[in-house]
């Protein structure tokens, strides 16, 4: 193991000095937006701590060990971390205002304080922010060949990650979509980032193109399992461990993988009630199901034994995640590393 | 003149390749969406010409041609030039959208279409396009470094682009703004793009930073002189020539260059009525002005030579533009195309 608890804190710390750095030394508020999307500032501009949880940038500081243990290349792939964990970030601002949700862990979400005009603007700052903390890369002596390759993969990435968004709101609009539709709408809209997470700290650490193209697909199938993982948590997690009602995912209409799969091998009559109960312009009109028809989902799920395939789902990912990793040729310790994160995002209660 | 009709058209199909080229092969409607707004396709995906005037696209070929007149340069700028192209008109879908605009360039806009979330979504793709774009100049033989600052400059006038559209929209809800801020917010939204068209293209035919820099200021100097010249157009223009009525500004309450002029210089009686005619809630509503009250603000500008003052500074931001370029040191025969071009753009009727 090179994660030590010790290693993990001083990435992180690392990480989130490079996001700032990132910012140029101007004085507008909408930078100050940009803090609060990324958790760092309340909505008065006072400091605060809500940010994410920092997988992406784990995943990019152990995509760099998994290629080279040489500590120059640490300060470089906090640079990749920084940049990956922006782009989230920028995502969850558009894709608030997209969904219309007013609230992200805990607090109002960027467009229900300042509006859709500027919260568009946020993202779209943001996402130029992230380009800026990629290239201070070059101020710890990667090569301008490996910056450029870095930057060709999070521009790739996030194209992909956009497709997903685009699937994503038109499934909203369906209640044909197939497990396979949903999949591959998941592995853009999820799996690019974290694929890209991978990749981008392994790029400059000096990955060759091949080596970064394995840790990409590992990546994306980890995100694949990630998202399985969430889905199951979104119907059956314990309440207490999660934070938020189970079934939330059911009484909120979402077409997570455990209906998808219904969908597919519900008994007929039993179908044509779920189709009834998923209707988009249910869904659209933002009326939670009511207690008794969320109760029949439920139990229908578990007849049909859509939590043990959805749980299976999530198992052949990440063992597909560790076939794709094996043939990047990662160093041994980090293999370690990486594995007890794909079995953290696998096996989380919350 | 290097910039003859036959050179310039073939810049055209050039930049145009380029930006087609830099579309993944990807069979997806966002990416029709992004076509769309580009001018390609109509909103059944029938091919369409609704392209924008390409200005600066043609300035970034002669930013090329102010450094080298090097053919193989020539193709290198054609992938900056695409860039610029680009992002350009991924501001104008996000715009469209800030603005509730319904109309652009004579067809409905994207957002008003395909919906508002879509319309982000396909800004955001079309960012990410722009850098695909950029990064094939690498197959013309430009060097990492050369391509890694165009990106950095690309990068840096995004960035200030969306600080100007902030201001832009918080000065819709003030009436106090000054001539000097606007100027500031019109050099980030306007000018920071026409900077880096001219000093991308010079970069990717090879000059030196200080070079680029020279032609970046430059730029940002054209723009404002650019955006003074519309604010003049937008008020005082041959209605037959523009396409649009005269006083089309003043009875939408945009407040542009003559009108804070305007705030600046009336006596305090017309001053206090004028500040009244713009209250940021008659804007927000979106109602016309009325004619009598049209009538009554061209009047009043005419009185104090509004439309006098804002040509005068329109002709100082080309002074500046000259003296900006000449610090460059461009090669004799780009001046004349970049000069021609500058009187074009302080001297056009539409």
């Amino acid at each position: 193991m090179i994660a030590t608890p010790a290693a993990l804190t001083r990435y992180h710390e690392m990480v989130q000095s490079e996001m700032r750095a990132a910012f140029p030394d101007v004085d507008l508020p909408i930078y100050d937006m940009a803090r609060y999307g990324l958790g760092w500032l309340d909505e008065q501009g006072r400091p605060a701590s809500a940010s994410g949880k920092g997988a992406r940038a784990a995943l990019t500081m152990l995509g760099a060990g998994a290629i080279s243990d040489d500590p120059a290349t640490v300060k470089r792939a906090a640079c990749g971390a920084a940049a990956v964990e922006i782009v989230h970030n920028f995502s969850l601002v558009h894709d608030d205002v997209q969904d219309g949700d007013v609230e992200r862990r805990g607090r109002p979400t960027v467009w229900k304080i300042w509006g859709v005009a500027q919260a568009i603007n946020t993202g779209d700052l943001m996402r130029e922010l992230a380009d800026a903390a990629l290239r201070r890369a070059i101020g710890y002596r990667a090569t301008a060949e490996s910056v450029l390759e870095a930057v060709r993969r999070l521009n790739r990435a996030t194209m992909l990650m956009i497709e997903g968004q685009y699937l994503d709101l038109t499934f909203e609009q369906r209640t044909d979509v197939s497990v396979d539709e949903y999949l591959a709408m998941v592995e853009r809209k999820t799996g690019a980032m974290m694929g890209v997470s991978l990749s981008i700290g392994a790029t400059l650490a000096g990955a060759s193109a091949a080596q970064a193209d394995a840790l990409d697909r590992a990546g994306t199938r980890l995100g694949r399992c990630f998202q399985m993982r969430d889905d199951w948590l979104g119907i059956w997690a314990d309440p207490d461990a999660l934070g938020k009602p189970t079934d939330a995912d059911i009484r909120r209409r979402k077409k997570s993988y455990p209906i998808l799969y219904a969908l597919g091998h519900a008994p007929t009559v039993a179908r044509r009630e779920l189709v009834d109960l998923y209707r988009p312009d249910l869904s659209v009109d933002g009326a939670d199901m009511p207690d008794e028809q969320v109760d029949w989902v439920h139990s229908l799920l578990g007849e049909i034994g859509a939590d043990r395939a959805t749980d299976e789902a999530a198992r052949t990912e990440y063992e597909a995640f560790r076939d794709e990793l094996e043939s990047a040729h990662p160093r041994g310790e980090a293999v370690a590393d990486l594995d007890a994160l794909a079995i953290f995002t696998l096996e989380r209660d919350r």
